[in-house]
């Protein structure tokens, strides 16, 4: 796999394969894999907590190519723990890129007709700017010095990438979760930049119970002695005890209650007699130990901290004097909102709220709740109906704004 | 208040007034304000696990008067961080004790009529056999050396003492959470010794889901280096910061999304301007980190394991050839199967696998949702109509029973 590097240079990797890989993911937070275009102190990032971001860092990956007129731009934006690798494979893990089986040629989002672009969000570990990038101004990292972000700043950040690539108006915004947000503040704040947009499995402000397992998480990081006041980095030591625990709680709100008892019922790890101990002895105990044990490797604890406060801040209604309506009054923004039935984490009564608005908005929106018993992870995998609705949403819209022309009629003898 | 020593002294105590609550509360292991009964190494448990318990301590509370035919004793089992500190203060905290709404004069366990029996479970803190009691054998508190323990044998422990006090059978054994769990297994392995049962707010066994919480929380724990292997009793530390983040991500199980969102939605705790900080800022989170700090004041982080461990192993059917039916053939218990509409820790359809069961083997059930937006907490809180249930399912079983006589029928003239 070839990855172009900030210095242009192309490299060939073995991703994973030799090198230590936490220490590869330190070093993908400063030189990463991707293509990186870098703001300085002149274009420093103006931020919702009144701060600046400087120098505003972005990684990012393409897919595809952006046609003659720029029309073809697809821009996905990725989940709390995700990141730029889309479609290619995984620079730190080596695993297939996140989304796969949505991306690629051929696929749902399909790369010979759209150029698709993704992005590490700003205080993600991955390349943009993040608490493990190096502050200029110090020589160290960031850590807690970063401000602190929302979605929107994450937004913003992006359109600096898109005006930095020339495109004027995205033919698409798409992303689940985290990433869903990130569309509905895309179709807030430049609404006449996004032709259509596909928030997936998200909702339009973070409850207090996603709020509450989130702090869960933050709490469990600086409860780890290493993790240092933040300054871990410094003292090359990290929090993985308490980042691994985060991750395991974070990981139970992303399958449902029926997937966990398919995948795993009360199954043990050898036969079926209880060994009265406190190892992991249920597949699931093992299963969410491997969750936590691998997300350290290729995660940064600090990064948790600032990806989980931008959600938790999340409120769209609340930019709009409390109305969600508000937030899309005037749009021409094509919509397709998506739940998956078994979605505890954001549930299809969010996805609802945000029709709700769409259409007291006027706006232009369909509506699918797919059925699935995979939880909130259900937008990560094969969903065949998922699939479907997002090739037919993006090729209508396609059809409708010239990008691809509509088929040719032919007469069929029957 | 008045507390009945082991030692039989009676003594006046302001409990948690001056001294340090961690030190009352790992004096509580060993020298409880409780009644006590010791059981010798000749009357050693035998363990599920093919361990003995020995010494076998039970400190427990009882409230009312038994009868002369010592036919109106109600067993109440409690949940997993619980104690028999049901309708007393309680001796670490100082709080009412946890069901007083519930058990007392004139309530719906009406200790004017009923003699009300709680003990703490074996591999609790208060007073019971725990991992923070004084092992005789060396000295020192037992810790992980406390063979790993089933509900069954918290149920058999409890059967001791039922046969210590010279109660052949009991009118009722009742209890939510855990509690109800040890109430099926009272039903089962005891089924001439119950009149009737009220498991409430349970399941038959653990699911896949609940495994999963459990184990973040143990991972927590034992991920604190404070932790020691388990042995952090002997080395004057303890793992407050990996219970405290146990019991944050345990408490959000508890409540329904309705009642957070009702309790605290998005509330910051200072008006409505975010801080761009860690601290915590949404109400969510500082009652959380609350329920956390406090909770390591009171309880024990190796009981925490045991107890824990205990629910995960729970599957009753599995002891009866995987038929929850068989578990009760023939029994003449009657049961009143509980449940909350919002509980989604022991949602409503675990009740319902009991009561099909209990259809099935023929016996004689009760079955009610209560509609309460409180998630699995309604159990412990004022729910009038569950309340209700209590009281006439329980004074339905004490007419037929003998425990009351039938009203004088009395000639109304209209």
């Amino acid at each position: 796999m070839f990855f172009i590097k900030n210095s242009g240079e192309r490299m060939s990797t073995k991703p994973g394969a030799e090198r230590n890989l936490k220490q590869q993911s330190l070093r993908e937070a400063d030189a990463p894999h991707s293509l990186v275009v870098r703001f300085d102190a002149a274009d420093a990032l103006h931020l919702d907590s009144g701060g600046r971001l400087t120098p505003l860092t972005l990684a990012y990956q393409t897919y595809g190519v952006l046609n003659a007129q720029k029309s073809n731009a697809v821009l996905i934006c990725h989940a709390l723990t995700g990141d730029q690798h889309v479609a290619n494979a995984n620079p730190i893990t080596g695993k297939a890129g996140w989304w796969e089986n949505m991306a690629g040629p051929g696929r749902p989002i399909d790369t010979n007709i759209y150029f698709v672009i993704c992005s590490n969000v700003i205080g993600g570990c991955m390349g943009s700017t993040g608490p493990a990038s190096s502050n200029p101004a110090t020589g160290k990292s960031f850590g807690l010095d970063l401000p602190v972000l929302t979605i929107r700043d994450m937004v913003r950040a992006q359109a600096r990438l898109i005006d930095y690539l020339g495109i004027e108006r995205l033919f698409c915004v798409a992303g689940g979760s985290m990433g869903g947000m990130q569309v509905l503040q895309w179709a807030a704040t430049y609404p006449e930049r996004v032709y259509c947009a596909l928030p997936i499995a998200t909702a339009p402000k973070h409850s207090s119970q996603n709020i509450a397992f989130h702090e869960v998480g933050r709490q469990s990081i600086m409860a780890d002695p290493d993790w240092r006041g933040g300054r871990y980095l410094d003292e090359d030591v990290a929090p993985s005890k308490g980042l691994a625990v985060a991750r395991m709680a974070a990981h139970i709100t992303y399958l449902s209650d029926e997937a966990l008892q398919r995948k795993f019922g009360r199954n043990m790890q050898s036969g079926a007699e209880r060994s009265f101990s406190f190892d992991a002895e249920f597949q699931v105990e093992n299963y969410l130990r491997y969750q936590g044990a691998s997300f350290v490797d290729r995660f940064d604890a600090n990064s948790y901290l600032y990806v989980t406060r931008a959600c938790d801040y999340f409120d769209l209604a609340g930019e709009y004097g409390g109305s969600l309506a508000a937030a899309f009054a005037g749009t021409k923004t094509r919509f397709c909102v998506v739940s998956f039935s078994t979605d505890w984490l954001y549930p299809t009564s969010a996805s609802r709220a945000i029709v709700h608005a769409l259409n007291a908005a006027g706006a232009s929106v369909s509506f699918v709740e797919i059925e699935s018993d995979k939880g909130h992870d259900a937008f990560l995998l094969d969903e065949p109906d998922f699939m479907g609705t997002t090739r037919g949403f993006l090729e209508a819209a396609a059809r409708s704004s010239g990008i691809i022309s509509n088929p040719t009629t032919q007469s069929t003898k029957s």
